[in-house]
């Protein structure tokens, strides 16, 4: 009963026998708790018709393959982690590892690529020099065109990965990641703004290994508006966290 | 001039030369801007004195050293990405994708191991049943136990890496990240609030392979009062977001 | 002068000096012997042309692109290697390690495409029963067709990566192995027999998101007789080791 | 039957026909041919009693379970390997893919373990210069004195992993080689010859942080008696390729 493990107020040594608490529960005890354990999520996805020019058709269609792909696995293994064996976890060889290391791989897969499709494909992309997004990309990199630069030098560095502008909260100033797959080298605390898928299945049908135009391209048709939003999201929670 | 490339309520044409002109700059205007590239910050480091008996001195004085290690790294990494040549950026063999690669590296190391050490070694560790924390894992995980059991499993499961309670701003929950060395395996958008060093620096002295008492010590000092404010902080940022 | 550090038939104690001798070379001697460090090394490339209908031309223009490129960055990181300060080395921020570590992904690059260029696209592709290979296969994994299944697994199960039929000196066995990108999760001791490029790069113009197609395609064109090549060098290699 | 697909002699449609078959088996019948599939492997350790006194005796104990932890580890995979379920393979959330992965993980810790602790904890090491060690790291790095430098430099770059002076069958010469953890940035066609351990459980408890002293000692008991045969078995090798 909850009453009885009530933990405020208690001495160290009964918070230490919560603690263990769990940890000796009998076998059976604990298999009947394990639909508890982790409350799985599902995501879902939304149908992306992007009316950019610059990507074929048929890029853009198994595109959205892809990212309906990620969704479906995410949720999979979301599923799985609810009743995933949490005891026989170690770093060598165990399922609750695998399930976990391909949980994040498929999570940012998913929210990278919605990202993506949201702020690319703006035939009218306009970006206003008192916009925020304009002010804060000038103070953080001297200038918008030095932003440009970065972004772009990040964009080609990546190994089949994305560039990202995020806001780092422990930098306190937003900054650009060099993403390698989906999940190698990504800073904690750092939430993403401007987003540019650089695996090779975002260009090689339409531009082969010419990374340089496809990102260009991208770049000459992002989706300011949707950024801006995303900025003044952020801008909020940095007030909203001091 | 500013004025000459204002971009507000310009047509896409001019935005796209907007694009182009910091690409297509003069080499040696481009060497005059260099300065301005990402502004490089400064991290500072804090002494820890920790109070908790159940590492040795030795090894809370060597940590202390990696801490600072990886701060001086990171600043000199920063300082290195400020004038690091981007028009030679490239997948394969770049300075600059190496220095953007160890930055995230270096980053992670930093400020983990500044929020690990502030969230251990409280010799009154307590967690009262009300706390905000409190309702949140259990809102999350089914209850408190499951979390526990689960950010354990996470503990073991690591590759000479951390274990992380974070928030995720995509799932819009809390959720425990498994992560390798310092940068493999990090969601996007995760904000930490709970944070152990699984890497064998942190155990292997006192412990030895035991990384399971180790783990057990560590939770059972765990600074609840730090992880509350981390965690109103982030419900604050959260409310704002919205 | 090398008589003096003459080490046959030394003392433990000299071995020793020895060691510490070449640590404690005042800076300037270091400088004066770099030139000796590594002995650069040079790599060069062979134009393929693939009769592969399968492929379209401007796929395997760019492949052959692409591998050319792998090698000039690996001499330029040779060249970079041998004069590279081995005194500044460390794990978190040296150009030496990033040097070492691109070293290994574009030595990998580089191999694997000429070996995999050599075992695909021959339109008369047929492999004998009484083949060196064939026996091998079959008595690794039970039966052609089992090693088929698992090559296909592993080729769908790479991370825009490899798929690699090697033979493993530690486990005296042929093995399939599943590489992400060029260099992540290769055993030592792995001599590669059958290389199949599963990169997006190598299917994405001509076979979009159906990796299994193309993995089908170019296994129907492999060319068996190099493969046999191969696979007897490797034997004789093994049969010198006993 | 077997004799029906005989493929000796066959057209390039009857080959065709043998890939196929093997894919299109009713799902009952793959179900029934599983137990042919990668014919399992096992490996056995041996018990290694360091003389060395330079590390202690609980450090010695420990590391000697690591490696019986990931023999038993892979032992385990190679049996599920056998008979997973291959139809399910691919790259984002595959039970099969995460063996695969893992199989190499715990095959190199297993080997590398082995290979170190029988070529360290040498008394008396001695290396002769006429040695055949001694003539081929003088060849392919111009001294013997830059091989040391270069393989120090290594051992403090690495993230936690290894440092490993290999024979590259690709290079035709000797290399060292920079590892994170027990699989990453290994090149292929690489045979170890000399082998030390850099992940921090090497170390930490007898040395904390200071990497570079245990390096040094564990190459001045380097046993270069196993070294010099580690070469005379690859040069006996690269002869038989010839």
């Amino acid at each position: 009963m909850k009453d009885q493990r009530k933990i405020a107020g208690v001495s160290e040594e009964e918070i230490i026998n919560v603690i263990r608490e769990s940890l000796t529960l009998p076998k059976k005890e604990k298999q009947a708790t394990k639909e508890l354990v982790n409350e799985a999520y599902v995501v879902s996805t939304t149908k992306y018709n992007l009316s950019t020019e610059k990507l074929s058709e048929e890029n853009k269609a198994a595109h959205q393959e892809l990212l309906e792909g990620y969704a479906k696995a995410l949720n999979e293994i979301s599923a799985a982690l609810d009743t995933a064996d949490r005891d026989a976890a170690n770093p060598n060889n165990s399922v609750f590892r695998s399930l976990k290391i391909d949980e994040t791989h498929n999570l940012n897969a998913t929210f990278l690529h919605a990202m993506f499709f949201e702020n690319i494909s703006d035939l009218r992309s306009t970006l206003s020099m008192d916009s925020l997004t304009h002010m804060r990309l000038e103070r953080d990199w001297g200038s918008f065109d030095a932003w440009q630069r970065d972004f772009i030098a990040c964009a080609l560095s990546s190994r089949n990965g994305w560039v990202v502008t995020v806001y780092n909260v422990f930098l306190k100033r937003y900054m650009n990641v060099v993403v390698d797959l989906h999940s190698s080298g990504i800073p904690f605390s750092s939430i993403p703004i401007v987003v540019i898928d650089c695996w090779e299945h975002s260009y090689y049908r339409d531009y082969l290994k010419d990374r340089r135009s496809y990102v260009f391209t991208m770049m000459k048709e992002l989706k300011w508006s949707t950024i801006e939003e995303r900025i003044r999201k952020v801008e909020r929670m940095i007030e909203a966290s001091k």
